[in-house]
């Protein structure tokens, strides 16, 4: 049970931290649950990671699920283990602050003694609607819409692990490996104007178009990714951990345009088309490999 | 994400595994949330655990929290992690088969290596009435309700880690030990009889106790405690691990035969009752330490 915290909590929580569990208010709308940890060695080392980023990029990722949803997140829940020497203090501050900086309130939770450091993270969520964006909705004919270019959080990663340092002062790369932003105003917007299949890259756009192609039963053909400055093709199709969605809907150069006015950026495109042969599976005419950032 | 498991769902399941959340049916009353963990070395060993005990044992831990708010458990989460040759599908069997047996249903969750074994869960409940047991709520006067004997789990602890290894055929001690019994029914049942205070004995019949009377702003003073037969007295006050519940109401020997009644066994007694100086901490008239079995 965690003790430390005590958040100021909502008027829909009547019981917070410091009970045996937790006592929130009815939640009128489906429920959207998700669970997704982050560990050690495997998912950040400490070198490079500072507690708070681990806090934050544990609630981050968790949030992506829920962006990729087009749900609303309300709760959170952390465990959270690690060495007696090391701050867990401070993650707990990360997970805290990047909860309240996107609305959501953290309701419970545990810490424990362990060598290597893990983060887990539960969200409760809802959706306004009676629809969701799923995996398994694509179908023949969509097009294919990234909410943006894909690779950065690669190339940080990779100065990251190079210096192997936290640097005071991160260059935009390294901070969208460190502190990703989770796409919950874009899912929700994709959802409401009619998209019915997403997902969020969380281990490459190669992989994670894949897995939705997978649940969908169809093939794509896509004609180019968006490369920026400084990122390789090879980061951008299979370097994993940006966040960005992918969604699938019939007129998805109209979405791309929705989603840019609701992000504020001018990054989303229409960057393929969905099959009906799930065998094709094609970057720019060449069969596109399944792989990705597995950790 | 979990991919290896689809359980059946209930229809109050949109979408379960295999998406990135879960989305499940509006809960109309009120949502009773907790999480808990448990780590190799720090929680079990796996000498005398098999990964099914872990699985279960993880569940269990959290329904127990359930169980002392009188709440009623839905849904589980989990995450975990391990070494490449541990097999954690058996783990997940576990947990999977504890859900089925506690009626609860697994929606989601995540995987990942990591050098020791962890385990997190969390729980979505509900409460069938619009309060709860709580830590903070024993006053004045109330006697104390302890649902059964404690200490069995660090008898059969101390067994288990003596002999290092998994027994085929556990005695019942080291039962209590590895597959503790969650007591959902007397929690539900105290609720519902009229108690409003209670906590779940996870760390030590003495410590919880002191916590709860922290929570409450109360002292207490003990008559004597049970002891059974193979359980020092050792065991059974500073022990911890039994998940059996303390409760607090007036009229405590009326709970005590009705929650025999309901749990089938004849073991629910008065302790003792619950004070207004906070600094009268007692057993048989000498100060109860406040110590247990911290992790």
């Amino acid at each position: 049970m965690i003790r430390e915290f005590s958040p100021k909590l909502s008027q829909d929580v009547e019981v917070g931290v410091g009970d045996d569990c937790a006592v929130v208010r009815s939640i009128n709308n489906d429920i959207v649950l998700c669970a997704d940890m982050l560990v050690e060695h495997v998912h950040f080392e400490t070198s490079y990671f500072d507690p708070f980023d681990i806090g934050y990029k544990a609630v981050a990722v968790n949030l992506s699920d829920i962006a990729a949803m087009g749900a609303r997140a309300i709760y959170l829940l952390c465990t959270l283990s690690g060495p007696k020497d090391y701050p867990l203090d401070e993650i707990l501050q990360g997970i805290q602050d990047t909860s309240k900086l996107y609305n959501v309130t953290l309701v419970g939770g545990d810490i424990s003694r362990s060598t290597e450091i893990t983060v887990s993270i539960s969200v409760v969520g809802t959706r306004d609607t009676s629809v969701s964006l799923l995996r398994s909705a694509a179908s023949a004919g969509d097009q294919i819409v990234l909410t943006g270019p894909t690779g950065r959080s690669a190339a940080g990663l990779r100065s990251l692990s190079q210096n192997n340092v936290r640097p005071s002062h991160p260059t935009p790369f390294e901070l969208a490996h460190l502190r990703p932003l989770p796409l919950l105003d874009a899912g929700r917007a994709a959802l409401s104007y009619g998209a019915r299949a997403g997902i969020d890259i969380s281990d490459s756009l190669a992989l994670d178009l894949h897995r939705a192609a997978d649940a969908s039963n169809v093939g794509f053909e896509l004609s180019d990714v968006p490369l920026i400055e400084g990122v390789t093709k090879e980061q951008a199709l299979y370097g994993g951990e940006d966040y960005e969605l992918l969604l699938f809907i019939k007129d998805g150069v109209s979405l791309a345009k929705h989603l840019d006015k609701v992000l504020h950026r001018t990054s989303a495109q229409v960057i393929g088309v969905v099959t009906n042969n799930q065998e094709i599976r094609t970057l720019g005419g060449e069969q596109l490999p399944k792989k990705g950032y597995l950790h």
